[in-house]
């Protein structure tokens, strides 16, 4: 069995299991303090260009999500998603747990407009009993989406400017940034994303960590005492150092880019199979997940030697289905996979 | 310096980091499901005995804590703690963050009675305004406690029949569980404490392992829809097997004992040096931390080479630090720290 | 200017008035403890031949929702409720804030039927990723909605049955319920309501009351501590005498009905003069709210003497608005506006 | 029997209630925006003498207590409260069903001091790991206190400046405002209140309403999107204009002010009954609560005629009790209690 089913089969991209091994006998002070923190913290300043940017290491995605829509959210305020997005569908209520509703936008692709955001602030205001509901007081997105899709600049900048005129902190769920930043289809750069929001994270987990997500406070009013967000949703690791090894070793160097590329680059070799074979896909993604719709007839022979994700019922006779790439994914599995997709029939 | 401010100063004990190097190229389904964390589940339920037990893999204490705690209780109840509880000050709210007030009973050395638990019980229903008032739902106890102490056997089963007389579950917090289990002052084994509680927890991160804690539920009332609790408190790993090949490890053969009785032992060599040297001890611990009460002006010496925690003014000249051990702590620097202990005037 | 826009714009009718005035002196125990508290749930036990319920006064509806729906449901469910609901939308998300979802599905006519509680707890269960989504746990209805419609006893016998083959106790927002139970289209006796559902409120505050809903929970596995919820989120009136007088003279006879008959006759009149004058209505109510779709042209003219509530644009040249009735429209004022839709142009 | 045994054992004030009728047919907005409350707002601004102020009305006490301390605080923030404060013990943990700690200081009679106020503070800063730990986040009084003691002008202004240097808003629960503000050992007026804290809030149903609290937000900083808070915990009334009515009752002329010094004075004459026979008094109340300690014998004789409240065992054979007085406590009654008091062995 060949699994494309997520990008969080295997454990880490050895470099980075490789620095957790030679570090492993090192003392260091807990909760995120350490040199490997603070040397992953540095890297990821210049990358992103904003040093101002304040960054704190959680374990995973779930949790991140909460920690910052909580730390950010007043009683009576609740987050705008797309009818799509994780916060919404996939976390088991975590954020409706800590008190706010999530304000699902609809979507089919998982993005949403500048238009959206505007329109559903403006129905609020414009209502007389506003009062009597949850007040929009948060944006968030993902890039790329749950589905795939990524955000221009345009696109991003749009959002940004109607958040900014209607007082709405932008937060971006970065769980596969580096796929989305090298996507064919989007012009954003890391320091792109960190000039359009107020918060964003660095997903590690989905890209080649053991774990780990990199939260970067870039506006400084979000900033404060956000070690005790982290601490009280349990997201303060007692060894923070191995988030910071994590990160340190992504961003030292150009290794989180280079797993965003070898990744997008295995996928984009599998969408062109599918295509080639007159496959449509459901979501355009350029990026590390695709999402062919096979006729249901065709889906147990590769069911037989690949393990993918059941994504929803396209039709009566067909089904979109998810295959997704990382650092793991070697080239020889893809062309196994290629070789097999040419012979469906 | 070296470090002995606490137990989760390195990473991982070598065997657990060698099994993560091992299997890291394995792909596994996520969340918990994989094949090492079903055989870490089957090597504990052997340990402790307890076959009809359900076991889940979280990644910290603070997390553990808020999911067990808010699973059980209802939206009125509160949890009785210990005043020095782990919950009680040193989580930042997690647990009144799920709504429910923690219930403090006053403690000396960490340790709470089943006398205390009864006096509590009986004051909340022999009040004519009780529905006032929050009622207790459970008791929270750890073991070892955050001071080092220990129940033992006859103390357990008491607080164990008075919370069944009570009607309130006994959850007990084992962050240290393995130092607590070969303390020369408690005669309690693992499967003693599956037998007398509800839920506990067997610490990983404080144990040996880079991070995790293994819930443990051992009554059946209490296992209903667990998961969708780790999930919703931001605790499901995607790569749990993470989790589970740390436990793998820790319990296919003798290694959480072995690293309970190494860290144990080593605590008891610093222990018997300063008592040798005439410092007393702020608690009875017989477990991997150590109290002394140091005169303030011998501080500074230690301090140049050992790193140690603060853990109270005892009065206007002398403190009571802490010293704790852990798997990684070498007979060489235990006896580079007794020749300081004796050196000190 | 006379007030439609509203069931609620006067005091409370004079009967219940005149009986605050009468035991204004009386010395009475606090927090619903009192004989006029206790008449008053005898009388409405009577009136919905259920002995065993369990019955407790609160001030307002959102109060009441928020009570009993975060009284049963664990913190990982959530409630279904049609996408109008008033627990959906003009509660400033005051279940989220207790911690729960609302699992909205959609609805036009603001009824939920049957079939579509179904098939979301089966796409809830048959979803492999289930545990990553919040858990249906509780049904919400309003009887009647509100749009004005309402149940039939086959309709709400086929949800009541669906809700029990799938585990899931099911809640009526009563909060207009005796203008549901004489409207024209409801078989419903208010001993049917509570046969067919496990917790039912009757509302007072638009039902001729100063203010209060009495919470009926017929079914005992959701009695226990529930004073405890009611003190919890701030409904345990200090003088709950008064929340018993109320209801105590609503129901000591028929002026619970008496106010329902009148408020819908009068309601039925106004009616029948827009669809006279052949104005459509948006929803087919039959109760004391009237929805007329009027063209935008003619609201002016009747703005200039009624008050009434703008409720949705309905396309570019028209608008649906609300038109409420109560104990205190008089067939005077009634008559008046009658006269006036039959001049409009 | 005749009732000592709180202070809301009758309806309302007369001229209240009156108002209530003479209104009844009255046609108003909902949710407060009536001209009632509006007037209520006026008279209360002036009396207070603070225009900046925001004024609401919500139903009852600890639904106040929650809506403003849940407004105020971040999510990792606690509210610092007396170890007797109303919110600590009588709330049913409604302050942590919103997520946050109540941090107790102990207090004998009921008061914090300035000094305990700053000395938790430091606690919290100058610890290390004060990021584990609650921060306070906001200070909580009540005047009078639950025992009856006051706050003198020098001591709340003390209180006042250690909150303004540390940087936590003051909340001043008025439960029983006006029985402080004439107590003889109190030297505080109306606008001297509202000068030395950020929030308080004026009590209605202990002061002769039916019911009702005026929230009286002095700092601007607090006051935003406050009406969304109330209907989000269930305070914001549909028939807004009844709190209005009686605010408006109570501050238009001095009645709120007769009240109070009528039951301060019955009070008193009841104190000194208790003093004159020799018996001690557990707090030194000049307000209308007074807790003789009684010896245990005693307390059958007096339980025949007068009900009162068990405060607390005071010895093995003496028992602390409370009587309170209101605006309905007659001479005639009070002369009757002190002629048994003075007949008691």
């Amino acid at each position: 069995m060949i699994r494309f089913e997520n990008d969080y089969a295997e454990g880490a991209h050895p470099q980075i299991l490789q620095r957790l091994v030679a570090t492993n006998e090192e003392q260091s002070p807990g909760y995120g303090m350490d040199e490997h923190s603070e040397k992953a913290r540095a890297y990821i300043k210049k990358a992103i260009a904003a040093e101002q940017a304040d960054i704190h290491f959680l374990v995973g995605g779930t949790q991140t999500n909460t920690t910052v829509i909580a730390s950010i959210l007043r009683p009576h305020q609740g987050v705008i998603a797309a009818s799509t997005g994780h916060i919404a569908v996939h976390e088991t209520g975590a954020i409706e747990a800590t008190g706010h509703k999530v304000l699902t936008l609809s979507s089919d692709d998982g993005k949403l407009t500048a238009a959206q955001v505007k329109a559903c602030y403006d129905a609020h205001w414009q209502d007389s009993t506003h009062e009597h509901m949850v007040q929009p007081g948060l944006v968030y997105i993902s890039h790329p989406t749950e589905n795939g899709t990524t955000y221009s600049k345009a696109e991003l900048t749009a959002l940004r400017e109607v958040c900014r005129d209607c007082d709405l902190p932008l937060f971006i769920d970065g769980a596969r940034l580096g796929y989305g930043l090298v996507a064919q289809d989007s012009d954003l750069s890391l320091a792109d994303i960190a000039k359009l929001c107020d918060v964003f994270y660095i997903g590690g987990t989905k890209m080649g960590a053991l774990f780990g997500e990199a939260v970067v406070i870039v506006n400084p009013a979000y900033q404060k005492d956000f070690r005790y967000m982290i601490k009280q949703r349990g997201g303060l690791l007692a060894k923070g150092r191995l988030l910071g090894i994590q990160f340190e070793t992504l961003f030292e160097d150009t290794l989180y880019m280079d797993i965003s590329h070898h990744a997008v680059d295995m996928a984009m070799l599998i969408r062109q199979a599918f295509l080639d074979k007159g496959f449509a896909m459901r979501y355009d993604s350029k990026t590390n997940q695709q999402f062919p719709i096979l006729p249901n007839h065709l889906l147990r022979s590769l069911e037989e030697k690949y393990s993918f994700s059941i994504w929803e019922a396209y039709d009566d006779t067909h089904t979109v289905v998810r295959f997704c790439t990382s650092w793991a994914t070697t080239k020889e599995n893809v062309d196994r996979l290629i070789d097999d997709i040419h012979q469906l029939v």
